[in-house]
């Protein structure tokens, strides 16, 4: 069966693969102390613009987020997320098992605004609540929305009023910058986030994440970080070939167009049959509402994800397309959409 | 410069290579949900001839021993490990960092004997001491020694006895298996031990490591844990296919001999020239005293670590040989051992 | 000035800073290993009418909630409170600070019901989420409010069928005892939570709070989890002491009815005036809504928290009593409202 | 049966009861915010003759070490001590539960010289192992011993040299303060040690410690570590009222002063009878070896701690005395020893 479930049910893009291939029996310096490592932190710089950032590498998303949040925190300091942020639901109490707090924001799609964070700091005023000291935020977020520029600069701002850390988490970020409604390149965050986490994993990788930290205090000794919570990978260039190869050449920026040009159809077919969705369609990630029916018609040809019950005869679902998406996919998938 | 630094500078075996590339646009179940991962811990199972055990892939060897021990243990319960064990050493208190204190207990030859156990729990009588509960043990351990049959049934026996649970880690198992000195088959390990960690990343994977719970018990919730320490492999797949690859046909033990004989030669020319070694040579870790002037000739030509100043005029180094060592460059060794 | 700002303003009650004197140069054990812990744990099981739980005697609240939680749960494992139970506003993380998550459902009067543990349970459901383990409520809660018997025998039921610890903080307990809503005698609790924690500090005590564990299971090496988080007092009887002298000869009670009746007092006075409360009065807290002129005339007599600001013109605050509020200061607050 | 087993088996010196009793039905502030811990504070910056350092109090010792370290360490730092030390043997890994190893080091004395620091650095080297940052003294240590000046100088400067914080424990100040071998008066610490503690619990009050930051930087936001560890009392005027009534007037001098005079009396029965001390006896805690026989008829009319078995014949104990130490039991137990 076709699956629309998720953006890592396939392996890399063929020339990371084949970069591996080519590097296989060279030998390489261990723990991301290698050549490849530094050419991938050089044209990471070079895309961002910015020269005297930080990069690191690591395997996965959640191992990422509890590894910046409590490497920044300390011990009484808590993290402001939206309560449908990846940190707070989908990762087994990861940064609590660090000893932090997420304090959950309500949010209707997926975004943390000023009057939110204002908010979460107006309830925690002493020392018998937990220090909110970072802002936590996913773009595209959960539900596959967006923040425009201004959004992001009225956060940025809020947050230095405060002092607070400012963290986006781009697992992502290649649907978000391919995205039509986007307006933020990805030269400009190193003016609107303090640490930026830009997704491998689900953007073309076999696997890993990149972490730059704009601000170079924050960056000091994370290694012992990386190290501490398992996460430092004994073949380390493994993590320097994928970005190398992603980041040399724009095959991010392609790989997260084609990826979106294909939920970008899916949704036109969807809107076509009048159907509406539960969060606006922005970049990989669709929300649509289907007619029951019509649900239980597409999940015997197609795997996707029950997203809610909207109403007595509605259901919402969670389609997903990727790098690896294939056209003729696409095509079934409408098909079926159009006659169901 | 050709090194003898450690098992972990080359990439992978090329069939696992080969599998992965094969398997690279097929759509599988994320997390380690996927058939690949069956199909592995059936061959594992296989060849421990056990079917009844537990087994799950995890990505790196600190990370396994964080999840395994902080998994098993209650907030106040303590892990017992020789002081050179990896745990105690080499993990950025990875261990402390899950709440638990190591118990280390000196050893000449990296090796926990039951006197050493029964000493720690001498010392640890009640409430107002940490209370130990699991032995840590590696085979081969940190100094490339072996543990004999009839030691570990001595340590079993004694864990039982004491109600301790027996952890293995063993990271180089292929090169205990193919060790002259080895007389523990991999099947006779669920005998042995409660938990068994069977080493990818530096017997012939890309990376990845097996845990076997051989007590049920032990695993229950064991994917909570996984997943809240950061460490499920969306891909999981990846896992899969590499410990299926080492698992059939038996490839895991034919690296391990390779990994062996190349140390095996080694050991051999430095013996002829009559230097002596720091650890007994049992697996593919050599531990050679070199009188200071052999050392530094060598080190001009060869990567490998420094490991003690063992008098005024002698120094003892670490030599590693693995599964991507080539015959030729340990020919070049040899030379140069016997002309320095 | 005087303050009804909390319950914890004065020392001890009489008769048992009398017998902690009465006792001061006599040489006890250590460690709570004393007889007057001994004597205290009798006497608690009388008056439970249960003898073979375990009872174990704590300093401080917060101290007692992260000890219980911590010792009883795994690392991944969380537990549902309501979003104003003192452990997830007021310990500043400190359950989170043991690794685990607090599941925070939003509750109109303070309380849990089984449809708000049902809802937490329907959103963890896998893996990649806490697993929720424990149910945390206090009696009376937060804000002054009871449970029901039948409230409780509900969510015991539903604990039952799903596995889940049923823990209720009884910081207040002689208030709950002694408040006319209450249908919940002492020696009930055993048939309806898994452990219970009946509080000193506010209720008499100089300081302390017990710790009743129905199931003996739980309570297992609890010395241990106390010892590791730095609780266990050194001169521990006197923690037997207060407890022995509450508990024998129902001053626990006498306490608890002297609170609550000074309550009632200043509760009738304010409805007399017309004046509403945010919350329904039932125990020593109450939450009266005051016009906020009336509010700045009583703030600059008498000490009381500042609430919530509920509309443009009024205000609500929180007035609490105690075993040590005097009747002529209740009195001049009566006036003083009556005045207002 | 008269105990020695210890320091803290009797209740507090009188006039700290008494000024309890004074002012237990007056209103105090919680949590430490009162006037008598404000009294207390500037009553022991006067000992100190120093005015800009800040000052808390917590209720017991181990409190006081964990919620300090984990206060001023980053998660991969850890603390150096003797193995001997407080925090490595008998705080049930109090200190690896907030995630920080300890660096034990072996120790004849129960001291830490610069020389142990050192070598503790040597093999702390990079990011696979923890980062050493703070080094954690006892004064006197738990065997009883002392520092001279000199020797905290060369630590203390050490310690500047290689950027480690320096936290003295002194759970038994009084005694070290009152020693004849004791050169360092207590407003002479404030040029020795970052961190000191000064205790209370094992010198005349009933509980409590006192934590003095001399540098403020590291107490920042020390109220929310307190608070999350759940160490705020909320009575917390008892400890100011005990710290202030300790530190006017030269109470603790003079606790400390009658403390030593009796553990003097009792070595000089030891010694004139040709016994030795497995340590040297500086302070309040002397630790005797007796021929068995000897042993055996003393423990049947004396409490006191078994500490080793020396030899066949010989045993050493820990004989403790206290503020509360009676001058008839000390003659008892010395006609026991002349008759023994």
């Amino acid at each position: 069966m076709i699956s629309f479930k998720n953006d890592y049910s396939e392996g890399a893009y063929s020339s990371i693969l084949e970069k591996i291939i080519q590097e296989n029996t060279v030998q390489n310096t261990g723990y991301g102390e290698d050549a490849h490592c530094q050419k991938a932190i050089k044209a990471i710089q070079k895309k961002l613009n910015c020269f005297d950032c930080s990069i690191h590498f690591l395997v996965g998303g959640t191992q990422t987020n509890l590894i910046v949040i409590s490497h920044c925190l300390k011990p009484y300091q808590a993290v402001i997320a939206a309560e449908s942020g990846h940190i707070n639901v989908h990762e087994t109490g990861a940064i609590e098992a660090t000893g932090h707090k997420v304090i959950a924001m309500p949010s209707k799609d997926g975004k943390l605004s000023v009057k939110m964070v204002e908010k979460a700091l107006s309830t925690h005023t002493d020392e018998h609540m937990v220090q909110p000291k970072m802002v936590y935020i996913s773009n595209p977020t959960e539900v596959g929305t967006l923040y425009s520029k201004k959004e992001l600069e009225q956060l940025r701002d809020f947050c230095k009023q405060k002092d607070l850390l400012f963290y986006l988490d781009g697992a992502r970020m290649a649907s978000a910058l391919a995205a039509s409604f986007n307006d933020i390149a990805l030269e400009e965050y190193q003016n609107l986030v303090d640490i930026l986490y830009i997704g491998g994993t689900k953007c073309g990788a076999l696997f890993g994440e990149a972490v730059v930290f704009f601000k170079k205090t924050l960056e000091e000794d994370f290694r012992f970080s990386i190290k501490q919570k398992g996460a430092m990978l004994a073949k380390g260039w493994l993590l320097g070939i994928q970005f190398e190869t992603l980041f040399e050449n724009n095959l991010y920026e392609k790989l997260g167009k084609h990826s979106n040009a294909m939920a970008e159809n899916i949704q036109k077919a969807i809107a076509q049959k009048g159907y509406g969705f539960q969060f606006p369609p922005c970049s990989n990630q669709l929300f649509p509402i289907f007619p029951d029916e019509v649900f239980k018609k597409l999940e015997q040809q197609f795997e996707f994800t029950f997203w809610e019950k909207i109403d007595d005869s509605h259901t919402s679902v969670r389609i997903v397309t990727s790098w690896a998406t294939k056209e003729e996919d696409v095509k079934q998938l409408i098909e079926a959409i159009q006659k169901a």
